[in-house]
Parts: structure tokens; sequence; C-alpha cells
């Protein structure tokens, strides 16, 4: 087993070190909408019965549609987290013959469990920092993108071309598009019906609010989603997820990202008003770089405000969207307060 | 890749087959309490957030006071099957040497998920009939207590001697008390703690008749639980199915045991006023052995009722609990018009 990773989310630990109820704790250490939709009706029979087929294929559809994977039906997942820990086990699956190359690379730094899941499956994992140096050795690379925490966003076309040539040595290559609903034109999803070997993970909770949900989405071809199934075993996905995926997925997401972009547009401006150095992000969360870095995180805690900091990264925050101009102005004045 | 078992609950298929509107037909074909309890009420942030060690410790604390399991905190999982398909894994992590002895023993017949992980993982599979032919030359043992779907029930002190023979060679011993809520004396979570190597799966949705949350829990030590959370990884279950099991756990569930019992006695008035012989079960379905079964559930899918057959026991049928009287008298009409 390897040490468990510290992810947001983690207010209750924050309020014990720093005082102040849990509930009035400002959460900015998460990459989640902090404006959840409204939930759609749930039907009693999604609480009550085993996922029929005939539920889990009304929101296979629906993510069909919303994420413009052609012929692929997307596969309901619990969580992404829920793929990444089988992803050694679908390169063990691939292996033609017993080989000694068991290594892996993942574009660093990002999204701390692919290395995790890996390196606790025996597996050596190279951490690059430039898709050039995935080579033919690697089993399968990871690229998040937009990548979390910096915002990076690799190019379709470099993508296709880093597939072409991982797949011609026999491995794969995943892209987790979890921060990709706000920009939708980033996405490999219209290509992977052409690209064998490639699998995409999508996140439904960031986006929509609704990250207690546990919902993702894989697609790639259906050698790999038959696996992904198989190993999950029936039912992996809640009736209420399934439910509630069907429905949003085919609703007007334009106002949600509206509103993710102006909460976007109100934290750039507190940051920046701050005179903080905004270096990357996404609509959902922005990175900033400052030698000062642990001092202001520890600020903000006295001010119950909770941020992610990052072992690997002592200089970078990354803040979350405040929920509301009220947030925005709480946090505006914790910052001022901090003294250079 | 092993063939999906078919399982209880494929009414969308059975309507196709036999016609009439899913919604319209009887589901006798699952084990889960037909009439589900109300649901508490689920907080906004359990929707919202990752799931927060607070929520996960709450609803861990009313599992160990509800399934009795003394200093053990059992750990939520996102139904049963999630980490029925560990087990393989869990067998493999236990090996102290390379070994040829990949058998495992699952006391059958009895539910078919946990011989198809074994066997899709490259396990031998000994289904036994008795608990005395388990060896040790088995790694692991199911025995599903009380079984389904014959409702056998092995004596706690059965188990336990079976537990310290099998744990002798090093292997697991797995019991499934999925059905166990109606009878708890029967479980064995209060003599967990002093157990190494016993795993007990306990299923939340089936009693409380909210099977689409995907909720179960496994209790054992705490060595074999880290694992189980290290390989299901963070969030592996809701925060609603979290915070709907802290609240129910703690209600009290005399009502609804009252309930399923009440409605096991009208499906047995039914079965015997109809003649057919009653060969087991529990109180959340019932078995009957004809040698015309065959022609029987045919019989009621025209009548769009759905029970379970057995391909390995063509004269068996499972008849899960009819919601109402009414479903009774409306099973007990169909079945009076079955010629023999």
């Amino acid at each position: 087993m390897s040490a468990p990773i510290v992810h947001g989310g983690g207010i209750t630990a924050a309020a014990v070190a720093f005082g102040g109820r849990p509930e009035d704790w400002l959460d900015l250490s998460t990459g989640i909408n902090p404006c959840p939709v409204a939930l759609p009706d749930i039907p009693a029979t999604a609480w009550h019965r085993l996922p029929d087929r005939h539920l889990i294929d009304e929101a296979r559809r629906a993510a069909r549609d919303y994420y413009g994977s052609g012929e692929i039906l997307p596969l309901p997942v619990p969580g992404t987290q829920s793929v990444i820990q089988l992803l050694p086990r679908l390169v063990e699956a691939g292996r033609l013959v017993a080989v000694t190359d068991n290594r892996v690379a993942v574009v660093s730094p990002t999204y701390g469990e692919y290395a995790r899941a890996f390196a606790s499956a025996g597996f050596g994992v190279d951490a690059v920092d430039d898709i050039a140096a995935i080579g033919a050795g690697h089993r399968l690379a990871v690229v998040v993108n937009p990548n979390n925490p910096d915002g990076l966003i690799w190019p379709a076309e470099t993508l296709i071309a880093l597939h072409h040539r991982i797949k011609a040595a026999g491995g794969f290559l995943v892209v987790d598009e979890a921060f990709g609903d706000t920009d939708p034109a980033l996405s490999l999803a219209s290509r992977a019906p052409q690209l064998s070997n490639l699998v995409i993970f999508r996140s439904f909770g960031k986006f929509f609010g609704l990250a207690g949900l546990r919902l993702g989405f894989a697609i790639a071809r259906s050698d790999i989603l038959a696996r992904f199934e198989d190993w999950l075993g029936p039912w992996a996905v809640s009736g209420p997820a399934l439910s509630i995926a069907a429905s949003l997925l085919r609703s007007d997401v334009s106002p949600i990202r509206g509103r993710i972009n102006e909460r976007c547009a109100g934290l750039h401006g507190v940051l920046t008003g701050a005179g903080l150095q905004l270096s990357g992000g996404t609509a959902l969360f922005t990175l900033v770089a400052d030698a000062r870095a642990g001092d202001i995180y520890t600020h903000l805690c006295r001010h119950h405000i909770l941020v992610r900091k990052f072992d690997y990264a002592p200089e970078w925050l990354r803040f979350g969207l405040p929920p509301d101009p009220a947030a925005d102005r709480r946090l505006g004045e914790a910052l001022q307060r901090f003294e250079r």
C-alpha cells in the first residue's frame, strides 16, 4: 500500500487545526463548481431497484450526445478514481508476451492518483514534463488535458501523434478530461471511435457541482470498455446517479458555463487585486505562484479559508471558485490583511 | 472475460420477450425488500461535495452499532460486488511465497459472482456442497449465510471451526451475510474482531429496499480493510449513500422487519395455496421446487410476472416478496391458471 494522497475537501481536518465550525469555512480547495445545479426529479425506482439496463442505456446515450463521442456509448463509472485503479490491469491484460518493460509515463506535475495506482501495482512511473519524453518503452501514458493544477492544454493533433507513437508499440494513451466541460472544443471524444488504445476519462461531478454523486464516464473503443465493465462488475454506478446524468446531460448547460465563467472572473479580480500572480488554471480553478505561498496558505487558514497547496511545488497555491460575490469579498479582505 | 451472469431485475428484457410495459410487470425476480423505507433528508452538501471524512466516519460508526462489530468500524463499499471483484487480489497479496495452489472453494449452489470473479482472475474454483469439503489447499473459501437461493444456514460455531482450519494454512474465509438483516443473531460480526483472515460482507440495499444506492459494508480486521480501502481508492461510495446509511442504520428497524415478515407470510400463503412445495429461502425470498418449474416460469411471464429461474437447477424457482396484498392476489390468480 502506498500512502494516501491529501486531496482537496479536507475542511474537517483544517477546522480541527485552525478552529471554527467546518460549515463556516470557505472551501476553495477543490475544482468543483460551487454552484450546484438544481437536482432533477429522481424516480423512486432509481433508489429502490438495482440499476436496470434501460436506465444505464439512457445515461449512456445522453453521455454520447453530450460528449460527442459518435458511435461510442460512454461507460458510466463510479467516479474516475474507480477506473484509474483498473489501469494497471488494463496494461497487464494488453501484454502479448511476458515482458520486463513495466514502465508507464505520466505528464507531470498532475493529479497524483495515476502515479499512486501504478506504483502500488508494481509499475515504474516516469513523471515526464513533456509529451516528447514519452517513448516506445512506456506501456501506457497519461495526459490530463487541460492539466490540473496548471491548466496546461495539449492540442488535439499533438495527442493524436502521441497516440500513434505509443500504440505502434502496443501501448495505451489515457487522456483525462476531468476539467474539459468548460471548453468542449478541446476534447478528443469525437476522434475516439477511430483511435484504438485511446482511453478518455470524463468527470460528471465537477462541472455540474455534484461531486458527491461519484460519477464519471470512460470513452474508448468497445474492447476496452468491455474490459472495464467486466472488472467493475454489474451495477457499479448508483441508480440516482444514472438518472440525474440522463437528465442533466440533455439539459441546456450554457447557464452553468456562464455562471462558472462569471465566478472565475470574480476570483481573478480578487487575486489580481491582491497583487497575486496568476500562473494558470481552468475555468474551475486558478493557480497562483508566489514565493510566500506557504505563508499565504496558513494566513488564509487562520481566516478559515482553505485553498490547495502542493508538496512538490511549494510556490504554488490553487484557488477553487468562491460560490458568490460575498465569498469573493471575504477572500479579498483576508488577502488584503496578509502582510508582505 | 467470462460471460456475464443473468441476475434478477431484468424486467426490461422480459417485457421485450413477453410484452407489456416494464412498469406494469410484477417483479419478483430479486431479493430486495419491495417496500422501500422513506428516504431521510439528504443534506445538499452530500450531493455537492466529495464525501468528507466526517460523513464517512458517521456512516461507519452507525454501521458498527447496527452490525454489532465491536471495535471494527465496517468499511462502506459501493455494493458487495465491488469487493467481490477485489477478492482475487486479496488472495494474491496474502501469498508469502509463489505457490501453485491457486484454488478457492465456494459453498454452492450460491450467488454466482464469486465463482465468476475468481475464474476470471485465473483461479480454480471448487464448487463444494459441504463445508467439510473445504481443505487446506484452498486459499479462500466463500460461504453465503443464509445462503441464496436455498436459505441454508450454517451455525456460527461451524463457520468458526472452518475459519480456524483455513486460516491455519494461511487462507481467508469470506462470509456473505447479504440476507442477514432479518435474523441478526446469525451474524459473525461480533466475533470478527477476534478472527483474523475473516471477511464479512453486508448488503445495505436489500433489507432497506434501496438497492439502487449501491452500498454495502465489509467487516474485517484493520489489515484487510486497509487493503480494500487502498484498492477502492478515495470516495468510493457516494455522499447520498453515506448520508442515508448514517440515518437509517440508527433508526428503529423493527417496523421494516415486521413488514418483511408480513409480506413473507403473504407470499407463503399464495405459494402453498397454489399447491407449490416450499423448499427454502429467507424472509426476503422463497425457493420453490417443482418438476415443471420451467413451465411455471414461462406461464408467469405471460402474466407479466417475473421470478428467478436457475440454469443449474431447472426444478427451482425463486420468488421475491410481492409488495402488497394486491400483488399477492395477482400472483395467486396467475398460479391458479397454471394447468398441471
